[in-house]
């Protein structure tokens, strides 16, 4: 096999066979082939796709590229959940202690954030004292004891997903629906859990700009998990509005804590009601609507909170921390954006939220940019609301005011007061399962 | 600028700026930016093409990227000729002398072959002494004084190419247009001719399948030549009948040698004619009658073959072996090929003939093999010919018997006998100027 031949048969618009597949993973991986020739398949599969069958063989290849986690040793239904990248996204915090606290385990991995997307590992460590670089058997035990437990990732996983990524990335060839669907299902699958819920974001800073984009990529996604037996749901949520009030580590963590005791904000607070449903249908818990009164449930009476407070504990954290968000770390400098008009805020480019945040501190430029906790965004208006001129708009925290004066610059740019409010969009767009799509 | 933009530009079907071809290509030459960036770059151009514009500033780029040639102090005006690989085009040899002998110019570097094709340098070092590496000056003043010379590439030229023709060769993106364009046109240019006649061929053994695919080429190429300021045209001529009876290096050196006395096979004759008119018409020697009429008579006055024995004298080949072809050496075996059918010759794929060539010594399978001059075939029969089961189709000249055997088999699997007679195929399809294209 000659790995000319692959580039030519996808250049030409054919299916590679499973073997094909396999050959320039593997040869990919040993240094056997060199970067030209893979980045020129990368383009030929950008312009020319790849079927459902070549996605699920490229994306089962890269799963069994490194190790691999097995969990069956945990008894019950273990739950995975995904999100193709959000700004101020608390999400993973609520919704795995609700399912957790329903009996259905979450042994999750998570990743750390970069430029300006947050990671859930980041927002954790936040909380002074807890770890989250954990080895297997001790990871495996606090899913036993407690049902959850959100690590960062250990172990050589997909090794063949980074190699193939970081060629993407120079190449031009990120967006690529069948090469996103790998690289995201190839982790998940390698991650061993038995479902997987997928949060697949549209809008302006997403990688999927449109609902049709983003059912193509969820669909995909869906087919790649049931083709190989884990039951697969994704949600099409809409990027183009702050989900929560709250941009930055322990100031998400702190909004997460008040969710869990059943104060959150409102669509948060729904966000998490439905993706906490859908993780727990997915487990068989019951109907969507049974999940759903389930997930109120132990948000109100307090046990889905006990269940973070209990992970917290067994990880190494602070819980006095989480029962009194007071004792977080404060950042040196707040800073009051008002708003410059009268009006109705029409839009707000989340990326640039996400942007402004990094800018406080709260995210990494580079790989080796540290992180400042405390530092962030709290809004005190959304896409939607009235606001006066003079008013208060948001919160920033960060260790300097000349960082928060950037960063008003940058989010003043972004925000676009009108007289007219915006058509309403719903907080999640569409449903896609391996019966087919509905749309909201 | 960066490269990435470059690259996402043209996968999302952007023309590229003069800048940014400079940029990339200059860049790539200098090794600052990888391969596998120009390698994606490269598949896009495949799938999303190239302006006119973008390819004649690619092809200037290329051009300029090592040594050009100046040939203004050779009076008069020099022309050159390039053919898209053919397998027993020995036509250089003929139609240079030709037109030499009628005072247009003729200062040319020629490649050598590889694989199936052959190549002039190669033909013209089967005459005893030839010399093919001769220095600038001694170039220069051997065509100011015999009014031809084709001598091997000597100096830097065209690095880019080089540079970008490996890696296209391995990434499955020879088969571009546009690159195919720029990459013959940019030798055409540095190497510093005022006209340029080009032959296109087309066939099942050619890049370019049909006449369409050809005439796109060579409308491309001829657009280019002509922005640059040369007067460029191209005849598309059919590769799918040998041309002529010989193939393999003195064989063809002979063939030539009856053909610039006027005793060559008709086809090859009147090839000759026509590519010597269109080059003696690039030169403005006449209109197109004129000049084929002019090419006759220096055939037949025997000017065109003192040319010929001019300049193999200058460049240090055995004259008498021209005048008396008796005197090439003669291969130590030769093995007729018998017709196992009666019928007629319906079909011969040439690019099979050059390879059985190959095998019989007469060729390179890799650019360290050695050449056997005195190997190759000498056809008796060709395509539309009449045959007797029995009868000689071709004479094969090798060094061993084992190599006859097996170009035999070769040969005999790609000659088809039928009953009826194939439809007749010009042997100049088209004819691309300027002014639009004419076809036959």
């Amino acid at each position: 096999m000659r790995m000319y031949d692959i580039i030519a048969k996808k250049r030409d618009g054919g299916n590679l066979s499973k073997e094909e597949i396999e050959f320039f993973t593997k040869a990919y991986i040993n240094e056997e082939i060199p970067d030209y020739q893979v980045a020129a398949l990368l383009v030929a599969i950008y312009f020319n796709g790849m079927s459902v069958e070549e996605t699920v063989n490229l994306t089962m290849c890269m799963a069994k590229s490194g190790d691999t986690v097995d969990l069956s040793s945990i008894d019950g239904i273990k739950v995975d959940k995904h999100s193709t990248g959000g700004v101020g996204d608390k999400t993973t915090l609520i919704i795995s202690p609700i399912v957790a606290a329903l009996g259905v385990k979450v042994a999750k991995m998570s990743g750390r954030g970069l430029g300006h997307t947050g990671g859930t590992i980041d927002k954790l460590e936040s909380i002074p004292g807890f770890r989250t670089s954990i080895d297997r058997n001790e990871f495996f035990s606090i899913v036993k004891e407690a049902g959850l437990s959100i690590i960062s990732q250990t172990g050589n996983l997909v090794p063949s997903d980074k190699k193939l990524y970081a060629l993407r990335d120079v190449t031009a060839t990120v967006a690529s629906i069948p090469l996103i669907a790998s690289s995201i299902m190839s982790k998940k699958i390698a991650a061993g859990s038995d479902c997987i819920l997928l949060d697949v974001k549209v809008g302006s800073g997403a990688f999927m700009k449109n609902i049709d984009e983003g059912i193509k990529l969820a669909s995909l996604m869906v087919d790649i998990g049931e083709s190989v037996g884990k039951r697969t749901i994704a949600l099409i949520t809409d990027m183009d509005r702050p989900l929560g009030k709250a941009i930055g580590n322990s100031l998400e963590v702190i909004e997460a804590c008040n969710t869990l005791k059943g104060e959150g904000p409102e669509d948060l607070t729904n966000m998490c009601i439905e993706l906490a449903a859908n993780m727990l249908y997915l487990a068989k818990f019951g109907n969507l609507e049974e999940c759903r009164i389930a997930a109120h449930r132990v948000l109100n009476d307090g046990s889905a909170f006990e269940k973070f407070k209990q992970m917290v504990k067994l990880q190494g954290g602070d819980v006095t921390v989480i029962e009194d968000n007071k004792k977080f770390d404060v950042a040196k400098v707040s800073h009051e954006v008002l708003s410059k008009d009268d009006g109705i805020i029409n839009s707000m480019n989340t990326e640039i939220c996400g942007i402004a945040s990094m800018i406080l501190g709260a995210g990494r430029e580079t790989k080796e940019s540290s992180i400042d906790y405390s530092a962030g965004i709290v809004l005190n208006k959304n896409v939607g609301d009235k606001v006066k001129k003079g008013e208060k708009i948001a919160t920033f925290y960060s260790s300097s005011i000349e960082k928060c004066l950037e960063a008003e610059k940058l989010l003043n740019m972004n925000i676009h007061i009108e007289t007219e409010a915006p058509k309403p969009v719903p907080a999640i767009l569409a449903r896609v399962t391996r019966d087919g799509v509905e749309k909201f």
